[in-house]
């Protein structure tokens, strides 16, 4: 879905985008940006990224006008995209981002939360003591909102919605009949960054947070929004107590997530997966739906569905009880 | 002990309970049902149930009149109780315990809570900032409760207690000397509920927290409340920070659980047990007294008393260093 | 560096110690002790104690005037230093530190913590709702504090510091350009304590916790301060949601702490290191510069610099990936 929060200031033209950038690329023509996105979502007047040769046949197929690489991979562009070269692409497309989306670098307390009784939520709105709520907010029908929660700016709350108690949100979609627990904070910028010696360079976090129908968060979780692209909980999942999911995670419909599992960036669970307590998933791995992993596992390769995994690193159930015999 | 917390709205006549179900059981006597226990505990009058031949024992003993079970378990239970069939046990019996115990089932934020300062606690207990509490609540002398802490109704705090700031209470019994650092939730619902597509019901969860003299609890950590059971921690027990308990679990008296250890559903810990760091225990497990869990250990089975285990799966030590060497 | 923060009610004369400890150690001289430092750094005049023979050498060398111990390492003291004989050298080491640093031992809510709106920061500091400000605080310029936060007493904060929501600071020393994310508890005690039968006895903490300039802190992370040192992060390190640092642990500049890490007391991890989501590393361990550690692993050994390791117990990627092929 496109984005509702993040407001692009785009278009620049192309060479206001180049002046930002340490590279010798001299594209002379005036041609205006008007958004930056991967190398598959990117349409023409976009500007992209290709940072890797394992998005080779992506690359060759962008629709992009641009596209931020370096000398080794220019060749794999097509006609229709102009390479910009730098040393480090990451660092540059972090650069760009930021230009088109200055607002989805940080994570400042939100100035414009104001208490929800000097709001149009006041009457509308079930809600404890001390709960603020900033601007660009929406909140449906019959929803409770808990003591001392922060709805921050760029929210949106379905119908029938539970938010405990001591939990800040920001940046998310949260659909119909919700239950969020207490202490938890959702929609915050991912762990992604550049490693720089002495000063880290902080990618923006563009992508939001989307919590489908029925869902349960518990308590003191961590959802952070995705840099380019979304975080999203699929229909009638629900997680236990001190679950953490990084950046960019989708996660199925009827999943199950037991307390404390973490799931680290990018990676895509299918549904009606059951995660046992404490397990681990590593960055960029696919789980397949109807998928069980033990509890305590550390899963760092893809799953294929229907399959019962367990250990750490994961692997077959039968495997790892026979092992262990 | 007997529960203080949640009021049984019963005795309901069986024609009631029967209603509710999709069972083609015909009882037709006109007979009052006080309440709902298990197996083991319920008495004369009680409905009951069981849903695995695991429990066979248990229940050709039952004292039950009623029992919620499958065809293929009707033959063992007594004479003197009534077997009521349906197709899913344990979704049955959530729907009855809501009956007899609606308020068990949601973790809503508290409404009754106002702030202390208006309360008969005003005088005589020191507060922070900002500190609610809800509908009975009992405090006791020389108690300390932080900034922003949420005491939710049904709580009762013994004598010379500490709860840090952050922290929310409810359904707990807090005996004497016990301290509670800050951002920790006790007392709220388990992650019990039976998985239905697209609308997973939840069960209640008409256990308690009980928390022994002398505890210390750290920070950020969360103990749920039991389902038909309690959650209870022993005598000077002490819980690092970022630790997770799950409903139903007891730990013994002089245990040490070190951060971020996580303990599975309905699982039983000795007395003087230490756990180490990051240690996940699966539910259903029994930790004998005197046990040492090494940190990280994933443990999956019972673990008998005055035993040293590590590992994941956890074992004996010594094979664990052996293996490892 | 030295202690800002707990204050020393020293000197106190010898006989005045003695009479708080369980000894027969007859010391006649009238001699004022100044302090209670660790063998290493103990000088004259200071009291010390001596529990392992671990550290004999440093024993042998120590400039304490005194040392507390038990009558089998007696003898590697040298003659500068008097033995007082114990039968628990660390329940009386916390005994005689709890005299000299009576602040040290608990964390009650601060008491002197006022709305930052009556303190001299009302126009200084850009701060959210809610928040709280205690005693012998310095916040820098530049600086924003989130809703619902609480700087309690001893916290210094440098310049251009982002605090997020939700979040309890105390006993710290936090530089310049350091964000601290929501929901963090940063300064409490650590979990030091000695098992006593149904009432350990808490040892005191009179150390701080140090965040050096543009480190970042995720979510949901707790950071203990140190018992006799400093529990210190070095400069651009970043710490993702959830993670838990123990105390007297120091981290290295430049250093990455993904998800739900737990690290715990007195560890070293040096420089440049990189650990994967939910790894662990016990206690009194040292990681050299430039680790790599897999998300997951178990850390329970020293890790030379410049290396990588991977699993429970971590072994070099290499051979982990070997065994799991």
């Amino acid at each position: 879905m496109s984005n509702p929060f993040f407001s692009n200031l785009g278009p620049f033209y192309i060479s206001e985008i180049l002046k930002l950038l340490d590279t010798k690329s001299d594209i002379k023509e005036k041609h205006k940006v008007i958004d930056i996105m991967d190398l598959f979502n990117a349409k023409k007047d976009c500007i992209t990224f290709f940072h890797s040769k394992k998005y080779n046949d992506i690359a060759s197929n962008t629709k992009a006008s641009f596209c931020i690489t370096t000398k080794n991979l220019e060749e794999y562009l097509p006609n229709n995209c102009s390479a910009i070269i730098v040393d480090n692409v990451l660092v540059a497309t972090s650069i760009i981002t930021q230009k088109f989306y200055p607002n989805s670098i940080e994570d400042e307390y939100d100035k414009s939360a104001i208490d929800i009784n000097n709001t149009q939520f006041k009457d509308k709105v079930q809600s404890g003591k001390n709960v603020l709520v900033g601007d660009n907010v929406k909140i449906g029908k019959n929803c409770l909102i808990g003591h001392n929660t922060i709805i921050e700016r760029n929210v949106q709350i379905g119908d029938n919605c539970k938010i405990g108690s001591n939990t800040i949100l920001r940046n998310s979609l949260i659909k119909n009949n919700v239950t969020i627990l207490d202490n938890c904070v959702i929609g915050k910028k991912g762990f992604g960054f550049f490693p720089v010696k002495n000063k880290n360079q902080r990618y923006p976090h563009k992508g939001i947070v989307i919590i489908n129908e029925n869902c349960e968060i518990g308590c003191g979780s961590t959802i952070d929004r995705g840099s380019l692209s979304n975080t999203e909980i699929g229909k009638n999942t629900f997680l236990d107590n001190q679950i953490h999911i990084a950046h960019n995670v989708k996660i199925g419909e009827n999943t199950i997530l037991a307390g404390q599992v973490g799931i680290a960036g990018s990676s895509i669970i299918g549904n009606n997966v059951k995660i046992g307590g404490q397990a681990g998933i590593s960055g960029h791995i696919k789980i397949g739906n109807n998928v069980e992993i033990g509890g305590g596992s550390g899963v760092i390769k893809d799953v294929p569905e229907n399959s019962k995994v367990m250990g750490y690193p994961a692997k077959s159930i039968r495997e790892f009880l026979k092992d262990n015999r």
